[in-house]
């Protein structure tokens, strides 16, 4: 449990303070019922009226309001919040070394510093930097570097020539570095192409549970610094992701294509192979891509065409299923 | 080997029995190959044919039939061979408690009863009921609590904050808990919302292989109890399932979206986030869909419309595609 | 490292040697930067310029070209480079017995010769044929056989009642005979089927991370072959995949279907289930198919046609888009 004054969270999210910035706050909690040591938020109007008869000791809020709890006005509720949440729950750390006995650990991994490394965890000739959480049943095979303060969930599996930054989280069961997809067609049948890159992923990137990330053919698949991925993502060899780019679950992006800086993609999209997609690119939910996208804008559907279009041609496609003849 | 008469088979699936229920049977199998101690099934008319001139000591049909086996008459063939075949091959459970040398179990779970933990297996601080498996290479981490009668099969993961009910099944790499997909755009990037809620899974729930259920941001993800995913399932935070669901492979459910009791989903199917359907909607494979759901019915394609519509919309656009101008 | 001639690697290839066949050659290098005991190659007529400025020792290509290094001509540089690039890097292979004294070995295992088990790995009452490598993480169930210089990486699941030939190839958290997805509807609900077949995986099959083949209802599930399979695909219940297979990212095939030898199916593609699809069929990214498809050639989209009536479809749909009434 973390004590912090009103004042001091205030600072944290560069927030207006109204009240009574001594008290301390030990956490968060809901308006309707936290005590007088929890921080509750306001992430609507409509849930406004919520914070006038609280007995929280704070309320975050983006908007003005009556309330008897100290107010930390901010301009964006969410980042706020995501602060706020961040202080009271942060990830997993590692502060002192910390290896299991049941984890298998080979006498030619170099650890950088503090590491702990779960049961059942199998960790090869690799590099781990100082801070970082392996969780039990991850597999780390020879070859790979693990950056600082990164969270490996359990169950994940890392290959050989993969590098991970610093703050990379890899929730359960993800995959970093298999074999990227590569064959060639002979009178006998399909040769394995061997696939020789690696994976290079950068700083504060996250993956979520299931996802899959392949090893490139000859040079590396890319993924740019602070990017995002929701459960189930498939990254192809060779593709190149660009920094801060946001994919809801299930997105799969094939062979060599690349995804500009700050792209967003709802769920279920796929990317056909070599495509390029231009920074600033959002999709929505379901599209299938066959070609480049060079312009930063909102596209949809397939054929994948401007978000306006689409929305036009959904329209008369249900008007079609609506007549008879 | 279980021993039991045609007579204790046909109580069982409240059939009507005709011929001698003295018989014992001993497994399942085929009409065409089954010795005298088999039970053999007939699921369509033109199986009827086998049953005549079988070697099965009997027959389970839903239409009468002539067979020198005996032969046990059911209005549902399909419900009757379950509840046999179960009765044959039950579901794996602990009867004694059954720990391997090689799993790691912490000092602080607490096991209630007989309990089978398999080699390599990662045991947390938390609770398991009596009678359930967990396979090798199950992580369970502090805090879940598992059910009783449970079958978790290898490399599943459990996150804390996790509830499983009585009688769950999670296959092969099936991930329970891990965080939802939050983050707040800030100036410097993506900030992570740590996700604090859990997942509550009720009884007779099952999970095929490499599915993955998020844990709530605040709040909980529920499944509610008898439903049953197909692989690679995907459901994010907050998102409330009914009772008695079904979602075959690949169906994906965005944060917040609620799905009502009994739907049943194809595969492929993508629901938006936020998106509410209500009871008894089924949808078509491969739908993704972005509107609310209010009444029960069939549901299917890009557009979502009603069944009907859909296939009107399918003919036009084939014709579409035949005319070349 | 592997010495080899040139004149070894053209004969390894059926290629033409034109220049020095005694110069040796220690591995693969890239035109512009490699030494002269690397092989470097030529994809395309635009990369012929680097061929006459390399330092490497031999080029391998299928169009003629001046070069200071030993040229390999030959019909196919893509066949011709998986040969080349397999000779010095060949899939891992145990060439002694090496069980790490962390894996979990029952004492009924089968290791028919030299067998490599990596730690926290578990190993049921299966048999496993000589040469394979099971790499950490593992877990193979009893009644399970794997075939000879086969390779499992860290975190695959093979339940038992699954046969893998010889030389297949499965990624990281790849599951293997999980149940199919059979349920029965009663009044109280889904009762699930008892899967009682198996999974049968014929030789030289590739498996990548994260896909799921479920083990048939009462028959087996089977893959023929030399089929090639990419992440994330799912192979449900008493599915017959043919030869020479290969399906993208993504691909999804529900229970009962089957695919003809040497299908090619791009990424997302989903077969509904008890489809059929003749030999030499190609199916465009992101179809949904729900009918068989009985004559080879090419077919794409929703509603799945010719690919030729796909293109006009997709135009006509974009101009539906741009029109404003």
């Amino acid at each position: 449990m973390t004590d912090v004054t009103v004042a001091a969270i205030a600072a944290m999210v560069d927030g207006r303070l109204r009240g009574d910035g001594e008290r301390i706050i030990r956490g968060l909690g809901d308006l309707r019922t936290a005590s007088g040591d929890r921080l509750g938020f306001v992430r609507h109007q409509r849930y406004a009226e919520l914070a006038r008869a609280t007995k929280a000791g704070a309320v975050l809020s983006a908007i003005d309001l009556q309330t008897p709890a100290s107010l930390v006005l901010v301009e964006d509720v969410h980042v706020a919040y995501a602060k706020v949440a961040t202080f009271f729950h942060p990830p997993p750390r590692a502060v002192e070394n910390d290896v299991h006995p049941r984890a298998s650990v080979d006498d030619g991994a170099e650890l950088e510093g503090p590491v702990r490394i779960g049961a059942n965890a199998t960790v090869g000739k690799c590099k781990i930097g100082a801070g970082t959480v392996i969780m039990p049943g991850v597999v780390i095979l020879d070859g790979a570097v693990i950056g600082r303060d990164c969270v490996l969930y359990p169950n994940v599996t890392i290959y050989g020539g993969v590098r991970l930054g610093d703050r990379v989280i890899l929730h359960g069961g993800t995959v970093i570095g298999s074999d990227g997809f590569g064959f060639a067609r002979d009178q006998q049948g399909w040769l394995k192409v061997p696939q020789l890159g690696g994976v290079v992923i950068e700083d504060d990137v996250e993956f979520q549970a299931g996802c899959v990330v392949d090893r490139g053919a000859l040079g590396d698949t890319r993924i740019g610094a602070g990017s995002k991925f929701d459960n189930h993502c498939h990254i192809a060899h060779n593709v190149v992701i660009g920094r801060d780019v946001v994919m809801a679950a299930g997105c799969s992006v094939a062979g060599s294509a690349t995804v500009g800086d700050r792209c967003i993609f709802a769920g279920l999209v796929g990317i056909n192979g070599h495509c390029n997609v231009a920074a600033d690119v959002r999709i929505g939910g379901g599209t299938n891509l066959f070609k480049d996208l060079n312009e930063s804008g909102d596209y949809m559907g397939n054929p994948t065409v401007p978000l306006k279009e689409h929305v036009r041609m959904m329209r008369k496609l249900k008007q079609m299923g609506r007549e008879s003849s």
